[in-house]
């Protein structure tokens, strides 16, 4: 029989894949699992955006352009003008979904055995792209203590060699939630122009930003043109994530010639999910104002809640809607199992997701989950009052 | 400013990329430019799936399940339990187009300079997804004298090296348009037996089969199921390129599993497209015998129109829709851009596919050209017809 490839067998499986067979035997226990593992938005899809798909009139659905229709890539470009982000349709590829925006990165700038630097914990599938693509992951650690904040510049200094590409940052944060300030920013800029790398920014939760901070994207950085690249998605700004529209953005020539090669392979992105992206650039600005309003009083909630728990330190989110949270046990992964297997509170338990998954370091993170909060506020409530019943009896078992 | 990628600067362009601003020029000028080099079929989508769309009820456009719905597959493996391909729901995973089974192939099986070997003239996309899996391409010709039959077994077993993992086979062939018969899908069945290899077929033409032929599926030889992984489309099927959905189709349990880390990287195939695939599986029957009578009329009148060239040599397509034609010209690149440069017929000309791009090897294919018959059969006519004025007015230039 034959082998399958080294790539793989190294291809990580989603972090939360392990617990997935002991949710499924929870629920045919007869136990309600709330879920706060997964970043599934449970936000309506704006009615614009699912209207323009229901009054198609294609008759031959054809491949469209391999980087997106130039209609659709003009009212990307007017957003993200709308944003202080000066960019013109030519400086984007519209990709199937951030992830493959993600993929195309990787191809592009990087080739097997170079390495990319990325503040962990970070966005899991960071590492199954990266070995799809033969690259290596160098993880910079940052810590809850300070809210997950940019590590110093020299920290990453010392992590670059003749093999480093780029660093990758994901502004807000998954699974952080932190948002980089303007001047974290500024010294990204100042190290990928010394060493000439470039700087990968994952901006697919921009919108999503709290207590009034804004969110400042790599592209508004002056003189960063050649260095900057941005992978963005429609998927949580518009509770779309089914569509699988993503775009990447660069000023960078060589960055979109190359990584339209890679796009022409697959010929295009979705004909359906770019009618349904182009509408919900219509969304109304209420609509947002609605959602972020829902998503900063979950979040209020939740790590008021959370407060109330002894033992348990959490990095207030700024922005996406995820929390990392610090727990009183030393193996999250043992915990989150033991929580669908042997746990429960009047027939309710709840599925977090273990940190250490977020982490490249081994040994990170092993007494922290992520919590998602894209859950109804009352559900957010039991979910926390169940984990601190949880801890108790964990602790004593 | 930080450098692409080797990766990239390999990455092929698409082989009539180079033609598409003499086309646009063309346009311009006021000349009507007949495309015979695409292979976007004008056939109508089954109104069915068109409609299934139209009338969805989605209120949050979710990420479906990243194998693709539970339902779909099941529906699948229908499909091609009455093709008589023995498969079930867990041998297939729902993919973004064919392209990303190829994608998912490529870095399941293979490893960066392991290698695959490929009929040519072949699918010229094969390249780039080898390319950006790191995998090398090793060509074996086949011969527009045997109707691009399949080489001999010999001349495979002479390229088999250590390095070497899978043989890839695209039946019925883009651009050939040969159909494997039985007694040769056994004899590669034997020869990847022998030397322990997988043998991915690319069946994405499998419905264009002609002159009462029989697609014969390498998931129908007994014994192969270890080897055997098949990429398949509803792109051509269903006349639904703008759909996006393919699947990748193994009983070999490591492939399926090490395929679904791939697969959970990029979260799901897109929603609306499955609908549209479901839905597509109730076409009625009436629809695919109309789509072959028309394929096999279209065939046939290009066929002897073709014949009726001075010089010129044709691959009689058995299946798919792309026929592979030598001309009595040493450059087909050179004569595609002259007929958009320099040719018209009452303001008339035509855009081809100049062969060379199929084949891997330099040097073959340069006076052969791929023509797709994906057009009213009086626009083929006309093609075919200002293709002989321009053979004429080439050769005394
Ligand atoms: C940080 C981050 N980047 C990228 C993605 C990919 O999303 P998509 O492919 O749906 O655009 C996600 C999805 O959860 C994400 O959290
Ligand atoms: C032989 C072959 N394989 C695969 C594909 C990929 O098609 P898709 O990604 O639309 O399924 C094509 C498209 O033209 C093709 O001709």
């Amino acid at each position: 029989m034959p082998g399958i490839s080294k790539k793989g067998l190294q291809m990580p499986a989603s972090p939360i894949r392990k617990l997935v067979p002991y949710a499924e035997e929870a629920k045919k226990r007869g136990t309600h699992v709330i879920h706060l593992n997964i970043g599934q938005p449970d936000i309506k899809t704006p009615k614009i955006a699912l209207e323009a798909v229901r009054n198609h009139t294609i008759e031959v659905l054809a491949y469209s352009m391999t980087e997106g229709s130039e209609q659709y890539r003009e009212k990307i470009a007017a957003y993200y003008s709308k944003n202080s982000i000066n960019v013109s349709s030519k400086d984007i590829i519209v990709t199937t979904g951030g992830s493959e925006a993600l993929s195309f990165v990787m191809g592009t700038i990087m080739d097997s055995e170079d390495e990319i630097i990325i503040p962990e914990p970070f966005y899991a599938n960071y590492n199954g792209f990266a070995t799809a693509s033969g690259v290596n992951v160098v993880p910079i650690a940052s810590s809850i203590e300070s809210n997950f904040a940019l590590p110093p510049i020299a920290d990453f200094e010392k992590l670059i060699t003749t093999k480093t590409k780029a660093i990758l940052i994901c502004n807000p944060g998954n699974p952080t939630g932190y948002l980089y300030s303007k001047e974290e920013i500024k010294q990204l800029a100042n190290l990928v122009k010394k060493h000439n790398l470039f700087l990968v920014a994952d901006e697919v939760y921009r919108e999503f930003t709290y207590e009034g901070r804004e969110h400042y994207s790599i592209l508004q950085e002056p003189g960063l043109e050649e260095h900057a690249i941005v992978v963005d998605s429609v998927s949580k700004r518009y509770s779309m994530c089914g569509a699988r529209i993503g775009c990447l953005v660069s000023k960078n020539r060589d960055v979109i010639q190359t990584a339209m090669k890679f796009a022409q392979a697959r010929l295009s992105p979705p004909t359906f999910a770019q009618i349904a992206s182009e509408a919900a650039l219509e969304t109304p600005q209420r609509y947002f104002d609605d959602v972020i309003k829902e998503y900063v009083e979950r979040r209020n909630i939740l790590v008021s809640e959370l407060q109330k728990l002894e033992g348990v330190k959490i990095a207030i989110p700024q922005g996406a809607f995820y929390c990392v949270v610090e727990l009183p046990v030393s193996n999250s992964d043992d915990f989150a199992q033991w929580l669908l297997e042997k746990f429960e509170v009047n027939g309710n338990t709840v599925m977090v997701a273990p940190a250490a998954g977020f982490y490249a370091t081994k040994g990170l993170g092993e007494n922290q989950i992520r919590i998602a909060y894209v859950l109804e506020k009352e559900q957010l409530v039991k979910a926390v009052q169940i984990l601190g019943e949880a801890l108790k009896k964990y602790r004593d078992k």
